[in-house]
């Protein structure tokens, strides 16, 4: 079967891999010529790209599968670019990261054309290539029949997992590693939440790794110098210890119960660099995760777990400072206390 | 009737000067002889004081009221010093802001010894010299009743508030400012929750006002450059506001719900530092926050908001550092997200 | 002056009635003949009403003013609907608690028709009468000096208030209870903000008071059954208090750091209702709380205390009924944890 | 070597399994002779068991290895009883839940007996029969190179795991699942914050799968009721999913960033009870989360993640009832606002 690939980043070049060692063949377009020679020389006969869009719609087998692998903001124009090239029946696959929302909108106005439109969120960041894509779906179910050979070429497959006890019969789809959540927009709504849980777990460990990194405390709190406005430490012995988090992160990965695989990357991390001295702590976000508390909000469902994740973020890059100012504005104001000075 | 005041700061000297102005009289004891100078030039023939404990003790009529006024962690060690030196039936008060385990130990430790003891958290900051001090009280019933000349001139007084729609008849203690919550370590008890509360309400005007702050976040996305890294902002139109954070701070004070006394301080310190230009944002926290929220999770009782409010604080003082870098680490491992770079 | 008001409940009622007091008059229309009368009745010459818009149109004096003070939901309809009626100069109010994305629409909607138009958050509940209402208002400074002496009449005026020190010279607007904040949507965007700001308050005192309602929970754990399921209580001793809430918050009005108008109301509900027996717990939000969070997410900023009240009140109505039964399905299926049994 | 292990509940008799599958022999004591009678017959000649303690040191090989496995509750009788009977030179392990302030302070009191002691934080659920035990130690090194025979047995080994890329040499310890963390205490301390992780790890998956559920809240609200008192919807058309829950977990087993252990129990719970009906949702907590939070603030270091997976633990078993009441009371007060009727 044949893929039409827009974007040929990392993502949608390791798709393209993945297919194509499984025997399909692929034709990319990219703005930029450089992706495109590299690809066609590490794939030859199997890859053909190129950086005109007409040319790359000339290129495909009708009907024509193009799957748009390109940042969020950019999807829109190249969809609206490419619609008026192509014919009913073909299909346009949205596998970035785009809201939800837009899919909804786009599956509508696409409606009137003839052209198929699927949305599917894909997961599996830098190790899709050697681990499969986790996909969910959102559309037709005969879209996602017909293109079941590509779906299964993509995902890990039902042998990347244990099979979940209870589990009988044929592997399903899922259990390839491939979902049909539900109609337009289904599968970046499971996605968007998908990263809205990635978000809480990071947190998670990532409070927990602090409380280890701060169990000497006590030792700090007793050799140091103490303000009258910092709260004394009741009980410093209880806080002496020198962890070592490297090693702490590796033997959890071992029949512990918060093993995982941001676990396996985070202990990869760690051994690559033990303190941490690489990192400034100024943490990004993406979109899915600020999209997740909307929805919650929207659907009336609490969220303290994520949304503090997600605030974490917020902080590390200084935008809490403001509020911060004002709460040592206010005990100044109404205790008299002076701000602890910068250490 | 007669107080001996141990400790001269701000909140010993200003209780002295309420009782004094009523026609009370008080002994005080310090142990640099500056603050006592100045109290007995102010109040002569009121105010007598010392800078030694067993002179400070003879100066007291008999029943001794002894009211500590002094940091929680040099409490313990001047009641230890004060307590061989009285006798059965007078009176140790611990004004300050011990945690109220304390206080239980205090008590029992006592018993044998006849000598009375309360605990009395004591809310008023800077301004309890003009507004009177809100007295919570922890001991038994003839104690604050002995006491009752002294307490209701420390408390703000009955006309200070417009009394409740509902309550009839002679006021109440508590309607005076003064309470007895319970036995012994019921006052730092409530005193406690009362800053756990007032940590709460401080967080949510400065996170609401820092949405403010941040009301053209719109205009700067829109004049600015951005990374692939950072989330686009979908609506930059709906944050173009400069807002005057004093003058809403003004406004809220006259009709609003959230009228309050933080309000009013939080208006006043606008007014002298308008873009809080003087302040860090590295806000200090006491005990009395971190063990309100210890205590709700003994009870089992969920109190995210205050324990939100309390770890802004810890942030504000760089504690997330640890946990940031890990995010970064994380990100970086799965996603090959370089950080953005510091601003 | 003249005042138009669509809508005569509880809200638009109380406005009227403070300029009539002060010596404006008033025509409002409502679609039920029922409050016109009534308000007829109680302000016979100042106020005439009528169930007609073309007729209430009519009974306008130009430029005129018109005040839409009715349920979010239906404000636009309204407005579509009076929009033809009026002329170039006349004034729109949107008075109620319209999302500032609609204010920024519409005055922009309006512009070609020559129709003025302003948003004003309006803060005060049932208390507004008496107190006067806050008015946080988005427009253009034009408009707002016209309509300077109903304003004036309808905020709580400058004598409401102590005024705060540092402040000097002639009062300005937003000391007597208005402040036109920024263009259009700037007042319901300070007023949604200002909501949300309640919201985390309210969640303090909330939290903080349940966990003097739990002080008693070393004397319940004492005599009480355990289940091995449950975190056994180190401490008991430490939770053996029984408080009178009702009184605590009284004394808290006078002079502590918590007093706030939120407390007065609260100290009042708890005289009429000492154990909140006629409540049941399901706590409603209207969207202004919800519209806060967005927003701070919209802008990047981290409001973790806000965000906490917001859930505590989706909790309390059920919304977290499948989570926590996929927490007791996850404890069950690692652990082999069974379920505590419904008390 | 010879292990003897006080408790033969599911992790002790588990224990016990797992050293005796690799040639080591047991002994066993506990108060019921049943379980005794069971593992004797089950594993013939390599364990025996007795209901007396003073037999159960009498049978132990000298030094003696006492591992203690049985609830936080009861350790601490049980190694006082235990004590006397012991030797110098021989080895105490609690291996169970204790508080690692508590291992402080027995390693301290047993030091001038001679007998060892080692906290070992054991983690693997019903599932460490299988999968091994993850031990998180506490203590001396020479005490784990002596045991290493016994804890290599328990551990799950380094073949259980991937290695972490970067890694290199031979497998170390904690390759193999067992980490010597630091001195007294430190095992347990490890334990308990990889438990704080877990409570945060669980409610992330917890939260993000409530989405899911209510993906279908637009229709819900379309065909609907609505008091005025609730929060209109804006975009009921964003919230048109039926979502497969079980499957949607399984799809995100493979390739996925969340893929976890306690995600692949998720998927097993959700096949054995697909809508989780055999659930009330009232969630248990074990000390270990509550310490983990308290630990954070004693250091001060933020863990709001952590603190809102407990939290909602407890509210899930009723305990916000009185702050919502509250809620309402303050709501009733301020805007005539009814509570929602009880669905």
């Amino acid at each position: 079967m044949q893929l039409g690939m827009i974007g040929l980043g990392r993502m949608g070049a390791n798709i393209v891999r993945r297919i194509v060692r499984d025997g399909h063949t692929a034709v990319g377009y990219e703005r930029h010529p450089g992706p495109i020679a590299d690809l066609e020389a590490e794939m030859p006969g199997q890859f053909r790209g190129t950086t005109d869009l007409a040319d790359f719609v000339g290129m495909l087998e009708v009907p024509r599968v193009v799957w748009v692998m390109i940042p969020a903001g950019a999807t829109g124009a190249v969809i609206d670019e490419l619609t008026p090239l192509l014919e009913p029946g073909d299909i346009i696959i949205d596998g970035g990261n785009s809201r939800y929302h837009e899919d909804i909108k786009r599956a509508k106005a696409l409606e009137p054309t003839g052209i198929h439109y699927l949305d599917i969120g894909t997961s599996g960041g830098v190790f899709g290539l050697q681990r499969g894509f986790c996909l969910m779906i959102g559309g037709n179910r005969e879209d996602v029949d017909y293109l079941a050979p590509l779906l299964s070429s993509i995902a890990p497959g039902y042998e990347s997992g244990v099979r979940t006890p209870g589990r009988t019969g044929e592997p399903t789809e899922f259990e390839q590693g491939y979902l049909l959540c539900g109609p337009h927009g289904a599968g970046h709504f499971v996605k968007m939440v998908h990263n809205g849980i990635e978000y809480g777990a990071m947190g998670a460990y990532a409070e927990g790794l602090n409380i280890l990194a701060h169990a000497d405390a006590g030792r700090e709190y007793v050799d140091g110098e103490h303000s009258a406005e910092e709260t004394p430490m009741e009980n410093p012995e209880y806080y002496m210890y020198d962890l070592d988090i490297p090693a702490i992160t590796e033997v959890w990965r071992r029949g512990s119960v918060v093993a995982s695989w941001l676990l396996d990357l985070t202990a990869a991390a760690l051994v690559a660099d033990p303190n941490l001295d690489s990192y400034s702590g100024r943490v990004s976000d993406s979109g899915e995760g600020r999209w997740t508390i909307e929805a919650a909000i929207d659907v009336g469902v609490p969220v303290p777990v994520l949304s503090a994740a997600l605030y974490e973020r917020f902080s590390s890059r200084g935008q809490a400072l403001y509020a911060d100012k004002m709460l040592s504005a206010m005990r100044k104001a109404f205790g008299g206390h002076n701000e602890l000075p910068q250490k």
